[in-house]
């Protein structure tokens, strides 16, 4: 491997547009994308994505190892998925009821998604989640909801991670359990008060921010179901950040478990945005009792882009291409670990990968390793999982691989070897 | 005015894909821009926009006098939007980072909306709407919220007009009042304890579904100003219904009143899926410590439309286009009603106006009124406001007045002069 002569990126127009951000945008930025906290050699704006790079409003180039936080999964500007947008744009997008491609993506999700026979089409994730909480109360006549500690199922009150802005009343229907411990869930439940539960939500691997990842015991998922079978609760899968990238139809399909509920977005339309909540016969009633709805939810555009997205998937075997790059990754941060003497934990599917440091308190040492990362070429994160795409190759892999080799570099700079 | 021929409309295509949407999503569509409880003259599904124009997937063409439900504000497609959209779509959308644009529309936003001192973006109307509340109740620590009776704020459970799926919980902490009865807002505050409103909600003028419009008295307006004032509550407008349809800036700044804060969407960048929440120094605090955030919220595409939009709405004067074909519609079927001998409310601002017959049980005379209007070459609707935009031109309104003609035929024929 090579190592790129060290270079002055240009960082004037970013901070100018921080500047002026701060004094119109609460913090200068909002939610998942603001780098505020975050190590300074971050760019907080960027000007342009194609494949997986990504540049800066300053031209700086990257190679983008978070893919938008998920939604880009083919490649900004995938030519099938900009071919769909084209045409469908050129046609209309949001109009006074929705095109045909909404009845086309419904039958391809009900046809991929093996528990799916009905979809209901909205906008993010938080949207998805929420429909489905809201169809298993109206269809239990329920309300409590049984839900992992620590895990992110959207903004809205019931799943928020922080306090602020939540009341007690929608936390009091809360009940957390342990991811993998089936006996918490049992527990859960029984607090909740058995006759009271609406729902079970499960995360098809842990990936909450800030922990290593931790994939699903088959057993576990298989208890679960089981004890939602026997409590009248619905099972919900929330595949919003992994979904399209572990399996073309659902997550636990190869453990042959099957949600009564499940939510999606983020990939699903290789950008374009959209989100659907899926469900089986068992749940309709509520789905068809409840009302919720969206100024944007039925745009034909989305929806167009939706289609092509997943069927360029599997077309274009793009899972396999994710691991591919992925391992590749995985491999050479691993080589680079031991090159350096620097100990990581490398954990969850290689094209949804982890990256921590043993005993790293408050991410010291991940912040050293992301910011010199970005100073050298890639965006990585410290404290959420990175997501690979299809349009990841081999050089863009390499790329990324000098910059985590200048993170070591940092790391052992700041912290010495293990 | 000249009578068109009645035309046979070609409806095959349409009923073809409401049977296969029936086996693949709730009730074969969700959400407001279903036909289902419509007249079964109603195509559910479009293919294309135009102007003022819409076309149904049977290729038949309608003016459409509901816009997408507001967001078509400036004509679907139009040049200086579609350029802009263009434009940026060609560097990127969904990426790791904002792009400049975000900062140059909270900027515009904060110049246009008296009240604003900042934004936070979203997607959604019922994003902007429960940001404002969350924002209320973290700056505030408290949890009731005070709304009207009936106003539709979105389909988050503190807001949403139907029971199903919604918890005891979430409307625990909802007091009702009466639009436009101070009182009521007083009675209202005490009941939630005056202690304990974080937020009071508004409606810039009363336009709830199946109602009449009500304008606001002024009175009314700074009087829920100074109950706010006196007991440290929020005053909350939203403008995701009205928003640069009535005013450049926010709707009541005519009134001298101004809000805490505000939630728009729909017509913000002419049919591309944004919304926002703006608020004043006041409630900057809340606003900083709550987390919310939407996988797409931060798309630069529907921000360069918004700016597009926003600078084109004042460039063209479109809110006085708007309101003289929305006089030129009220006038003609105010005149109508008198050939046919029919009384009509006519009612709200003639932009978004709303029409009803009086004594009219079930909205018989107007669904029978809507289904002719349809068949005859306009989309209206017998329970909701209708929407005007720039892109109306003499002849697309003088085209709509041929197919309400129609429907007061229809009503004539059913029930008879008044």
């Amino acid at each position: 491997m090579t190592e790129l002569a060290s270079h002055q990126r240009t960082r004037t127009h970013d901070q100018e547009l921080r500047a002026r951000a701060k004094r119109v945008i609460p913090n200068g930025m909002t939610g998942h994308l603001s780098v505020g906290a975050l190590p300074p050699e971050y760019p907080q704006f960027y000007s342009r994505g194609e494949g997986a790079r990504v540049w800066d409003v300053d031209g700086n180039s990257y190679v983008d190892m978070m893919c938008s936080f998920g939604p880009n999964i083919l490649g900004y500007g995938h030519p099938k998925v900009e071919a769909a947008i084209a045409a469908q744009h050129g046609k209309g997008n949001t109009l006074s009821g929705p095109g045909e491609c909404m009845v086309e993506l419904a039958e391809l999700l009900v046809e991929r998604v093996a528990h799916a026979e009905w979809g209901i089409f909205a906008k993010n994730g938080t949207d998805a989640t929420s429909l489905c909480l809201s169809i298993a109360r109206a269809t239990t006549g329920r309300s409590a909801v049984v839900t992992a500690a620590g895990a992110y199922h959207g903004w809205a009150g019931w799943s928020n991670l922080k306090p602020d802005g939540v009341t007690d009343e929608e936390r009091s229907v809360v009940y957390p359990y342990t991811f993998n411990d089936l006996a918490s869930v049992e527990r859960a439940i029984h607090e909740a008060g058995a006759d009271n539960v609406a729902a079970v939500f499960v995360s098809p691997f842990k990936h909450d921010a800030g922990h290593d990842e931790e994939l699903v015991d088959p057993a576990f998922a298989a208890g679960v179901r089981a004890l939602c079978d026997t409590h009248g609760a619905a099972l919900i899968i929330d595949e919003v950040r992994t979904g399209f990238r572990l399996h073309h139809g659902g997550a636990w399909e190869p453990l042959g478990v099957e949600p009564d509920l499940s939510a999606w977005s983020k990939a699903i339309a290789n950008g374009q945005p959209l989100g659907v909540a899926l469900g089986n016969a068992a749940f309709l009633s509520g789905a068809e009792r409840i009302f919720a709805t969206g100024s944007f939810w039925y745009q034909a555009v989305p929806m167009a882009a939706a289609i092509a997205t997943i069927h360029a998937l599997r077309d274009e075997d793009a899972i396999a291409s994710m691991v591919k790059a992925g391992q590749q990754f995985r491999d050479g941060i691993e080589q680079q670990s031991r090159v350096h003497g620097i100990a990581v934990n490398q954990t969850g599917p290689v094209q949804m990968p982890n990256l921590s440091f043993p005993g790293d308190v408050g991410y010291a040492k991940a912040f050293a390793f992301c910011g010199a990362a970005v100073e050298n070429g890639a965006i990585l994160h410290p404290r959420h999982n990175w997501f690979l795409s299809a349009a990841h190759t081999e050089d863009d892999i390499e790329r990324a691989l000098i910059a985590t080799d200048a993170g070591f570099r940092a790391v052992h700079a700041q912290f010495g070897s293990d």
